[in-house]
């Protein structure tokens, strides 16, 4: 056993080479046994198993700098660096991260969780090593579906001005979550697929001065044959023509390979890209057999790849999924666009219906606000299907392309609010901020299943932007009484009662109707309201409300600043300053990972926590 | 005069070709006289009248769809399109925009202001076209400026897939706004050296079958000479590689070479790039030769170039220049970022006091901040210096990669607030919303240039992220016996009065100061405070003021949603609910184009409403 000897960081330096083919088998046993017991990123991490050992074993840490993007490959670097036995506390409250986390570790240099930024911040890391004087390292590994994301390009952009050396690899296993997209894409597929070339064999420092003779007469059949050079390609040239040095493609399983290249990589003075091919999921058939599935996984069965937990009820995301289907139907303008995310936002199955009218553009946000921004002047009606936190990636684009022009484009939101297991840069509580400063955006949050279909008609059927935000997870199929039609800024009244009155964001609303539960068992009786809009208010409901309620309390699983709750109060301040509000939400603060219910709990949005509120706030 | 008769679209279509030179000459006349009187963006509009015409030569509007990247080089198109009348009204309160603009024109399909979406919003009208079976074209023309912005290369990306016609013009200046940078600009700069190569000969179309046969030989040596061949250079392969057609390079002044390429890529079945190289400032002397001065310009002396108006007093701008020279000499860990405008936020001193530490990153807010994520991690203190609007295209990498690290990057944010002439896309009204939503973020606003450079300091010499938005236009240089140092979340008392408290905030201070005076003339002397901090509030000073003042009126030139009266309101509502709080803010709409006193006015910021605000309050 190899992996006993690996406590700490550098640990692996005490391991000799020809071992490390048994310590990359012991890594992956005890990433899909960890990971079949906790659940977690596995198919990612499959696939980097010796990336990371080569990686590791021409670097020290922690003075020279690996930056991982989106992170959610680095179990390995996790294990390297002292971590295993954290691994039965993954993703839990309070246990390890599934990204890196400088809080967890000085050899995690940088925060991931969004992807397509560490080429950034890895020529950040190298701009500050050369001003300080200091000689160590940067490495930023990025995938080829990251590749994909717009600011990785603007980061390849400068970084072709180096001077220094700093060392971009790229993890090539042809995947984002799903398949790749996109010119990028099928360039490095043609790159894999070119005969093997280490590209070793070139200078590849800048002091080559020694340019061999070429005639003009090839330079000619060059450009004759523009096209089939293209299939025959010289490798890199994409890179090199940007002014990076491009090193590979290497086989990413193959250690000794790879670490031949790093260590030329190493001498490079500048920026070098080294291109590494891997296979996601590799070494567990069901993973590599099915990667997105395995990309993220809940416990399973090791044995069949079976997940352990079946689910029982649809989530919002199924909802959603059927929804469009149904809408797709009656409306041959509807389309929908994704960033890279057709099972997890649910539109594979609008894409199997009707695969024209579906667009996936790759992890490049930016670019699908205003696409669909075209389309819809074009005259189609797009559907943006992606996760709050991802589309904080495109908060000018909605704001200058879509709400400017008031085009009739519909955001719909999932993952929103308290997302638990990914922790601190998946939680997607500032979207109703973001969204509501906008002028002429509509946002709306359903209550259960019904509504958020409904809201998504009624987005289909209105004019201008829309935004519907929904949580994670199974869909609410309570309140199936409360069909009010979906009128723009119109709330609903779930329950009259008096002096309080709740009001009741989304996922917020069967929160508030425990709350409501405690409350009536202390004899207070509220008003209880589906707010269904955060933008525009409904003013004329709170004027009436105004009239016989004294206290209002708003529940939204959004930070306080800029949500539904502060809005609330502004109106009031303003027209009914004799009524009191109470915004709930949530805290000041990034929210760590933990289940949902106990993070809820620990932001203050449990019922208990509501009906004390109230109970005070009416005394 | 051939200019008489371009009345109104496709009147383009009556003129010989032969012509075509003295219509440009008489454009670009016409251009130069006009903004001479009203200002405006020149150089980029001279550079492009030749493209403008040779491309209108070969569409029909408004069937066919022109979109212009960032829009600042469309006046030679409102020309074509019957608005040269309105010239005289140009960037004027209810006049003609200085950018394309939908409401102006069916001609112009997107409205422009922001850099590198263009081929985003093209490609949306081309999907949409496609599903609805038109039949017209689409080209999106961008420049090289704007293609170091990663938005721009997310829609490449995604063109490459396209198997329908769709025609991206890059117009080459080898400028943004100042001289462009990065392994883009390089690889641009290379082609526009190589040899004039039209492209015409190569197939353009997926139909070309025939591969001419290229034997191993000359595979090998092209391996053997990458480098080489890197100098001597396949036209367009990087652009090639990613799967789009590249036609190129091109006279962008030779109108009969542009017409029979843009007539070539009609033709093309996919997404093709047509690279014309084009002249900034053509065909006037001090345009051409002093490009970045005359990219925007007020009015000038036709004869001398010499601007009529003279600058007198320092702006913001300057101050924040001058602050970070200064700082830069006390501190050598101080580093500056600019996102290509360099001259615009005031950079060029410090680039020119301390190159090494001055990086200029392209069009590319996105990597701008997370660069500067890594610097802060490295031990630098980057200053991120960025105009509010744009700022918004990195809400995310603020959010995710600098507040969540709670990393020290402070970002100077110029133009916020209204900005006036430049209109909708160019006002800085949301960054107190998308700012103060982030937890740990700190945000200030300076009331005049004594606290612009105090903040800065206080900034610099601070912890994790700082925030410091200033408006447009000359500093403020009163209240300079107001110097109480900048403590993290306190703000300022200016005058002690009673009943009612006025908070400004940045530029509202000396509005508010005359609402101030208003309000003595009326017998009402109200408490004056300088807000300073917008993030964390000053809750010490609002609970003492609590004890004898009743009315408290925010006053902020910022969208209300998510902004410092609403944060105000809902801590007055929460601990002192018997106050009253009015927020004066800028209005849930977008906010044209007009001069900033008059804008003010317009959305309700002026002295004269302030104080009626605080009178009917209190009464």
């Amino acid at each position: 056993m190899f992996l006993e000897k690996i406590n700490k960081p550098n640990d692996i330096h005490k391991i000799a080479l020809a071992d490390f083919p048994q310590l990359a088998d012991e890594i992956r046993q005890f990433l899909i046994e960890s990971v079949s017991r906790t659940g977690g990123h596995l198919a990612s991490n499959l696939g980097a198993v010796e990336l990371t050992l080569a990686i590791h074993n021409v670097l020290d840490f922690p003075e020279d700098k690996l930056i991982w993007d989106v992170g959610h490959q680095a179990y390995t670097h996790k294990i390297l660096t002292g971590r295993k036995d954290a691994f039965a506390t993954l993703r839990k409250e309070g246990g390890l991260s599934g990204f890196p986390k400088r809080a967890e570790s000085d050899c995690d240099a940088f925060d991931a969780g969004h992807s397509s930024n560490s080429i950034s911040a890895g020529l950040g890391y190298v701009r500050a090593r050369d001003l300080l004087g200091r000689k160590n390292h940067v490495v930023s590994v990025i995938g080829d579906g990251a590749l994909t994301g717009g600011m990785a390009y603007e980061a390849l952009n400068n970084a072709a001005e180096l001077d220094t050396n700093f060392i971009i690899v790229i993890n090539d296993n042809n995947m984002s979550i799903s398949k790749n997209v996109g010119g990028m894409s099928t360039y490095l597929s043609a790159l894999r697929t070119a005969e093997a070339y280490t590209g070793m064999k070139i200078g590849v420092t800048k002091a080559v001065k020694k340019i061999p003779k070429v005639g003009t007469a090839m330079v000619d059949a060059v450009r004759r044959t523009k096209s089939s050079i293209k299939q025959l390609f010289i490798p890199g040239m994409l890179f090199e023509n940007m002014g990076l040095t491009y090193l590979g493609p290497v086989d990413g399983h193959n250690m000794r390979q790879m670490m031949k290249l790093f260590n030329e990589a190493k001498r490079v003075e500048g920026a070098v890209v080294v291109h590494v091919i891997t296979e996601k999921g590799r070494g567990y058939k069901p993973a590599s057999t099915y990667p997105d599935r395995f990309h993220g996984t809940g416990p399973f069965d090791i044995q069949t790849g079976k997940p352990l937990t079946v689910k029982e009820a649809p989530t919002y995301t199924d909802v959603f999924a059927k929804g469009m289907v149904r809408l797709g139907e009656e409306n041959t303008k509807l389309a929908a666009i994704t960033a890279a995310m057709p099972e997890g936002t649910g539109l594979k199955a609008f894409q199997q219906a009707f695969p024209d009218r579906f667009f996936d553009v790759g992890i490049a946000e930016e670019h699908a606000v205003t696409f669909a921004a075209g389309l819809a002047l074009g005259g189609i009606i797009p559907v943006v299907a992606v996760y709050s936190s991802f589309l904080q990636r495109a908060v000018d684009q909605i704001l200058h392309d879509v709400c400017m022009q008031k085009l009739h484009v519909i955001f719909a939101i999932d993952r929103a609010g308290l997302v638990g297991a990914d922790g601190e840069t998946h939680q997607g509580n500032f979207d109703f901020s973001y969204l509501s400063m906008m002028p002429g955006m509509t946002v709306m949050a359903p209550k259960n299943d019904w509504e958020l279909e409904a809201m998504l008609e009624a987005a289909v059927n209105g004019d201008g932007p829309y935004a519907i935000r929904y949580p994670k997870g199974t869909a609410c199929t309570e309140f199936q009484q409360f069909q009010a039609p979906i009128l723009r800024g119109k709330a609903e009244i779930l329950s009259k009662g008096k002096k309080a009155a709740i009001l009741a964001v989304g996922s917020m609303v069967s929160v508030c109707q425990d709350a409501v539960k405690l409350l009536k068992e202390q004899g207070i009786d509220p008003t209880f309201v589906n707010a269904r809009f955060i933008k525009p208010l409904d003013t004329a409901l709170l004027d009436e409300l105004a009239e016989d309620h004294q206290l209002f309390v708003t529940v939204e699983e959004n930070v306080k600043s800029g949500g539904f709750g502060e809005h609330v109060c502004a109106y009031m301040e303003a027209c009914h300053p004799g009524c009191r509000v109470i915004p709930i939400a949530i805290w000041d603060r990034f929210v760590p990972q933990g289940s949902i219910d106990s993070l809820r709990c620990k932001v203050g949005l449990s019922a208990a926590e509501i009906a004390q509120t109230v109970e005070t706030g009416i005394s």
